[in-house]
């Protein structure tokens, strides 16, 4: 959520050259996404947004996610693609990062989603990964089940600092998470990071969905678990009325969902919400109380799988 | 340089409906002026820049910016004026801030500007000047000499941390610069931070003059030499081959400059890199090391007042 490299207007105006996108107009630093650099650039043909790979985001990881939202789109799920420069690339060198000029999307993020809201983004899930049946590159998930254990391990006792016995509530929870993970379930592509922030809407339908960086080959279900702790419940983690019955029925409505799969996917939740505890609690001793970034609460995470765990019959 | 205030999408659709100027369309928060939360905002109707003013900005000065801002908009100079919601109303409310939806203008900043810049750049502040040579409200510059002393006394000698010697080579220029300030010099309302920064251009022309909020009655003169600190060196502090020169040309040709008025420039210059020279070292020594915040380096304006020292006849 930072501008971590200036990109100075005089490199921006060459860079764009390589494309047949016009002159360059106006260029603002935009504090979205994960841990990349992004510029709304607007040229004499139109807006578009520029990304700058930083650390996080693996070179080699690139052409996965670029091939993964062309074929997105091309399925009309409106997803961000990258323009191709004169010479046919998708990805150039900008300031020493590799970069991509990429297609700009109407639309905004719910904070508070409704039920119909809910029930587009559920839906437009299902599309997306009807749109990706097809899909033959894989990629593993980083942080998927088997790396929540050393994830746990990594952080330490130290996370007893967040809330006191967090360490072996946490250590509980994936206990009883890897015993009852269901490894059979059909695998996919899969977005695996669905939050409200990376769906753009315009009222009660979906214009975007952005972000897929963290888009893997797991569990498909587990897609529909990930966004389910993510918009079910508002701030405090208190489940919001009617909104996780309508994104599941969205879902399924589109795509269809086996009877195991919605039997797995309180088990599904509780690993999500570990799986987010887990990477904010990391990012949370990491990050300096004074820093200008925001922390994102871990303990949201908490209450949700406590829900989660007393409410087993949630998706029925 | 980062979004404090974050907006709801909700929240900013209802603030945008006491606007006649359409839909919601899009909204990104931008990393740009000073601290206040800035987005880039989209409606059916046109692109806006929606400024929420924190701290740093006291709300009673806001009528002294805004006003400024439209009479130099009104002159012919491109400025960002704020809006008029349908009470007629200019500052609004939004997440508990004082608020303003701002007109979006074309251009970006150069980083290493040339000489035809510069030139541009300075005839510019010159069409400001006219243009508010009859601005009569007025705000006293709470950044200027009288609170150069007092600043350095509260940096204290922990200012040494940045480099060995900071403190007595900053009280010794100083001395200096307080013994030769040319008090009897016109006073008027300055911009007082018109760096590159705070220019659009496209190409050689300049699209917009923005970022007010250090506006302030002072020494009319100060205003060139700030901007001629800020515009004719490189981030070494090396001047850059003629622009210097073609700032202070195109700002005379176009308001003109009193013989005091150049013979001053070097003591006023030497005052502006102890300004920025003291409130980048406050910064500094206030702002973690780990913080995901750029830092502006202190020495890159003892370099240029070493530079101002070195070279009185520079602006014969």
């Amino acid at each position: 959520m930072a501008v971590y490299t200036a990109v100075p207007a005089e490199a921006l105006g060459a860079f764009l050259k390589r494309y047949d996108q016009g002159e360059l107009v106006s260029a603002k630093g935009i504090a979205e996404g994960v841990e990349n650099s992004n510029y709304l650039v607007e040229t004499t043909r139109g807006r578009f947004i520029l990304t700058l790979y930083e650390k996080r985001v693996s070179a080699a990881d690139l052409p996965f996610f670029l091939a993964l939202v062309d074929q997105v789109d091309a399925a009309g799920v409106p997803a961000p693609r990258a323009l191709l420069d004169s010479a046919g690339n998708a990805i150039g060198t900008l300031e020493g990062r590799p970069a991509c000029l990429i297609q700009f999307l109407p639309g905004v993020s719910p904070s508070r989603p409704t039920a119909a809201q809910a029930a587009a983004a559920g839906e437009a899930l299902g599309r997306l990964h009807a749109a990706v049946a097809d899909f033959t590159p894989t990629r593993p998930n980083d942080l998927g089940i088997a790396g929540w254990r050393p994830l746990l391990e990594r952080c330490g006792r130290g996370i007893d600092t967040i809330a006191p016995g967090l360490f072996d509530r946490i250590d509980a929870a994936l206990a009883r998470v890897e015993r009852a993970w269901p490894h059979a379930l059909p695998v996919a592509t899969i977005h695996a990071d669905l939050f409200p922030d990376n769906v753009l809407m315009l009222g009660d339908a979906v214009t975007g969905l952005i972000d897929f960086y963290f888009a893997c080959t797991d569990i498909r279900a587990y897609d529909v678990a990930v966004m389910h702790s993510a918009w079910a419940f508002d701030t405090e983690g208190h489940p919001i009325d009617g909104v996780g019955p309508a994104l599941v029925s969205g879902y399924a409505a589109r795509f269809g969902l086996l009877a195991e799969e919605r039997a797995a996917l309180p088990v599904l939740a509780e690993g999500a919400c570990i799986r987010f505890m887990l990477t904010r609690a990391w990012d949370w001793l990491n990050t300096p109380a004074d820093a200008l970034v925001t922390r994102k609460d871990p303990l949201a995470y908490l209450r949700r799988l406590e829900w989660y765990q007393a409410n087993g019959d949630a998706f029925r």
